[in-house]
């Protein structure tokens, strides 16, 4: 129902170990579905850093299987040579994307399991990270799928969401996160049509989540990021579905540029703004959206995008990354644990005192 | 001060003709800026057809230039002849772009011109039908300075302006609709700052508009279209300034897509929204602009518009050329005739009275 953005693939019946790690190469859609699988940690690393496997969970999950890679080999005969190519593979692929907090946490989760069973005989240990990165993978997993839960219960049959950029099954390796309660409604024979801004400059919605809907089966259609406006006002749009990068414990919200614009417009066309995420987006050290810095990206990215040059050479341009929404232009975050509603202050609060009581 | 999109080139010293006309061939921009000399209406259709010249004033002005191109021919012997030359120039000029208003009145004129001066001699009336053009030419510039002067005041030094698409000197003979009061203010030495929306998806503000105010030596930044809402969030946009390509009695407006968004952008930020647009963009037969019909483009233009896929092959794609704006969210409309302000319905009609009270 999905595509399998990262997988595990292992040689044998009766082991998980060894195994290739399995990416769909998301620099060549939407021309080509193309998978490369991967066995040696270096290539892995390439593979994050050019963005051929992106979206914070599916990375996460990509970097705890490539733990597995330098744990696998059968170079590795003592379980303390073990433990030191999983700190050499973690060191490595931590450099791959410095701001990626997903990947941090997956690799010293990897490498913590296996210091704490330092005590196991190699091979069994072997086996055991295999289905340690599994079961990061299977959280992932449970976590979409109890976001698509969550948000589903927003929506009703007959619906038009409009989305922004990709928080879909390829920037995970589930449903995704935004996208998640169109693939479960999919799955429920209930009708649901996306419109997908394309997300310039580098198109993640015209090339990701056009191409994934389709693969799907669920309708999509395809605008300009200029146009979300003029579908709202035609009362074409009932819900706004987006991901986030990094939310304060106020509700302000840190995504792809856009998605601020898109907030505005959409309270004004009294249109639901809806935010889903993880719970592991939740930054409660900011108090507000105010502290979250803002990136800014190469000016290639918008003048030479597409092997064109499209506007003067060495024009300024002016390119964040992202963009911060209020917490007053948003209708609902949702989360693994449910909807929050306003107040986010308080109920971001309370649902962290929830899994805290939990943990 | 800024660059020549239209130009008549005499080839003697004493007659305008025979000449050539001269046009920037603005599909090769920003990468190259060549000029074109037109001799033959076929060229002319052809590099109307394919946007080598754009906006319906520059638009106009070749047209009527194309006419003399007609006329000036070494074959056209007499009166009756030169008629028939300019209706049947006339006639095929008119079906390059079956929508542009411009093109049809200008086209007109030069025709009205040559039966009401019928009875001069054939070598007399060639050069009377090249004043007339540039007669039109000359009307364009003033239209340019008129509307530059009125929209230059309500701006003040180091304001920061925002446009869309192109309503700058590519677009007419002279300095433009929209980036006129920027061409006036560079001529005094007032510092503007304009920020350019790129303009999916013929990304005419990245190509046109970050070109000719680096040419004038205007200073522009270039962002993404979903940027502009960032942009006016950190208080760095003092006024937004767009062009027209039809203005209903009641002060609606059509314009390129985006442009709707971007007043409801405005206008949740407390930003001015101005309409700068030639009088004959007025159309009082539209009591609103519920009436105006929204021609949709080719989905190519969105999936394949640089030389690369950039969406999934047969994706749905919704790509209207333009958008309505409400009056309610226009702060002023700029003409040649002035500032006309709220409530439109008012303002136009007067404005209307008054033309006609001179014409």
């Amino acid at each position: 129902m999905y595509v399998k953005t990262v997988e595990w693939v292992a040689s044998g019946k009766k082991t998980l170990t060894p195994g290739v790690l399995r990416l769909i190469d998301q620099t060549l859609l939407p021309e080509r579905l193309e998978y490369k699988d991967i066995t040696a940690v270096p290539v892995l690393w390439e593979a994050i850093r050019s963005l051929r496997v992106r979206g914070a969970p599916a990375i996460g999950v990509a970097a705890a299987l490539g733990v597995v890679l330098a744990a696998q080999s059968p170079k590795v005969r003592s379980t303390r040579g073990l433990l030191a190519a999983v700190r050499r593979a973690s060191d490595h692929l931590a450099s791959s994307r410095p701001t990626a907090v997903n990947l941090f946490w997956a690799l010293q989760r990897m490498t913590a399991f296996a210091e704490k069973n330092s005590g196991m005989e190699v091979a069994a240990l072997k086996e055991a990270l295999a289905r340690e990165a599994l079961a990061i993978r299977d959280e992932d997993l449970a976590m979409c799928r109890a976001i698509g839960e969550h948000g589903l219960s927003l929506l009703r049959k007959g619906m038009n969401v409009l989305t922004h950029c990709n928080a879909g099954a390829l920037a995970t390796s589930g449903y995704g996160t935004a996208l998640a309660p169109l693939y479960l409604a999919r799955e429920r024979g209930m009708r649901l049509h996306v419109y997908a801004d394309e997300t310039r400059p580098l198109l993640q919605g015209a090339r990701l989540t056009a191409w994934e809907m389709r693969q799907a089966g669920i309708p999509v259609t395809l605008i300009c990021d200029n146009t979300a406006a003029v579908v709202m006002a035609a009362g074409k749009v009932d819900a706004v579905l987006v991901g986030a990068d990094r939310i304060a414990a106020n509700g302000d919200t840190a995504n792809k540029v856009g998605t601020y614009g898109l907030a505005v417009l959409a309270h004004a066309h009294d249109v639901p703004f809806y935010v889903l995420a993880p719970f592991s987006t939740f930054d409660m050290k900011l108090a507000t959206g105010a502290g979250i810095p803002i990136e800014e990206r190469p000016a290639e990215e918008v003048t030479l995008g597409f092997g064109r040059r499209t506007a003067p050479k060495g024009v300024d341009v002016f390119s964040p990354a992202f963009d911060v929404t209020p917490a007053r232009l948003i209708s609902a975050i949702v989360c693994e644990q449910g909807v929050l509603r306003p107040p986010f202050k308080t109920s971001i609060r309370r649902a962290f005192t929830y899994v805290r009581g939990r943990g």
